[in-house]
């Protein structure tokens, strides 16, 4: 499943010839959430594990367009994982305190701590992809950041980050009928905005601008995944898929306790 | 159920006169847990309309001694609600950079933004129990702490911060019981430390000091509860149900849409 997915160094991704109904051979619904499930419990295992041993840390990066699921990924593989060493972030439009230092500056300062699985909700690719699509800054100032960045996710796996990088491959059509849904229903309503159908317009140029940005950053040290996106439990199955791999590629142990403990009464 | 563990302003908290076994009226195990879920499907909802509506922010603080349960109140309460919008914060002995700012400085830095719900494990009230009791400080520091305290979250409950504060109410037979579990249990024993012990010996030393600080604090915009600890499903669903009193006096709303938006086809 996970090499479907998975983005070798160099590689051209290929995102628009990929199937965004892709089932990655889990079937049907019910045999994916039973996956699922398993995949959960596997993680709250593994995290409490980690979060013991507090020697190493997970990043989860998820990018992809509008109605792509980023949120409902997370609410998906996350909900019922212990949410005490489990931290999420998520980036909107910068602030004019983080526009005053350079892109990383506000990433670096929300990176999960040793023992911690961290999950951005966008991230420091918006400051290529976003950047360029809305020309926030010249070509050549886009144009340099992946170099930085890997430079930087290497610095962060050296130093005992675990980083997996997901960019939701939604379809055109599907990202039609879930804005759709969104206009329709007088709960979700307040999502929707008039810019997303701006962005939505120049489809193909953002999944192009991502397609770059893949090619240029995905590296044995924190690998870009292309997951199919159009069907929901497809997605959370897969991410779920993705994040076990990284852990037990961690393979956290609980630490040793003090000696002579073993066999103590306490009065 | 809540009146029954509120402080109000002033009042003394008589912790010891309390019964750590109360069961709040939930009468059995089947009960709370059918009463927890309901809880936190409520808290579910809630969180989401606190999220959308981004103009308050609801603070849980967490306290208690050793055993006392705070963090399986934590997965037991927030396991199951969506993590984006939930941050739990845990304070363990300050840093020498933290220790470089008054005692404030660190715990302001990781407050809920306004839409998020904050899980304190442990807390600012750390700066004065445990300051006290192992003498980190002197006197005329720690006394004057409470009365910073009461201020500065006046400050956070009039600029949109709803402050739920809980102290853990443990039986000194029940810690016994629990660390001795952790002693026997392969599994558990890294978490247990000798030193320990030294803190439970002087358990009543503890409960004087929250009794001091707890009266010296409980206030209308930041109201301390005690809650019976000796028993798990009492304390995860009292906490629950003092999560959604806050939430529901909140009473978060869903955003306006942008105008028009109603009928939209999106091509």
């Amino acid at each position: 499943m996970i090499q479907r997915m998975r983005i070798g160094p160099g590689e051209k991704p290929r995102i628009a010839a990929r199937d965004p109904r892709d089932d990655l051979g889990l079937r049907d619904k019910a045999r994916a959430h039973a996956r699922l499930e398993e995949l959960k419990a596997r993680i709250e295992v593994l995290q409490q594990r980690l979060y013991a041993e507090a020697r190493h840390s997970v990043l989860l990066v998820l990018q992809g367009l509008d109605a792509s699921g980023k949120d409902g990924v997370v609410r998906s593989v996350f909900a019922g994982v212990n949410p005490q060493g489990c931290r999420v972030a998520s980036f909107k439009a910068p602030t004019s305190t983080e526009l005053a230092h350079d892109y990383l500056w506000r990433v670096h300062a929300v990176l999960p701590a040793r023992g911690e699985i961290g999950i951005f909700n966008r991230s420091h690719y918006e400051d290529v992809v976003a950047v360029r699509m809305l020309e926030l800054a010249p070509e050549r100032v886009w144009r340099r950041r992946p170099g930085h960045i890997v430079a930087w996710e290497r610095m962060l796996a050296d130093e005992g980050t675990s980083i997996v990088k997901v960019f939701l491959n939604v379809s055109k059509d599907e990202q039609r009928r879930r804005l759709q849904e969104r206009v329709d229903d007088p709960e979700k309503r307040w999502k929707f905005r008039r810019d997303d159908l701006a962005v939505r317009a120049r489809f193909d140029e953002y999944l192009a601008a991502y397609e770059d940005v893949i090619e240029q950053t995905s590296s044995e040290h924190a690998p870009w995944h292309v997951v199919p996106a159009d069907r929901n439990w497809v997605k959370a199955t897969a991410v779920a898929g993705l994040l076990v791999d990284a852990l037990e590629r961690v393979d956290p142990k609980l630490p040793e306790p003090e000696s002579g403990i073993e066999g103590l009464r306490i009065e």
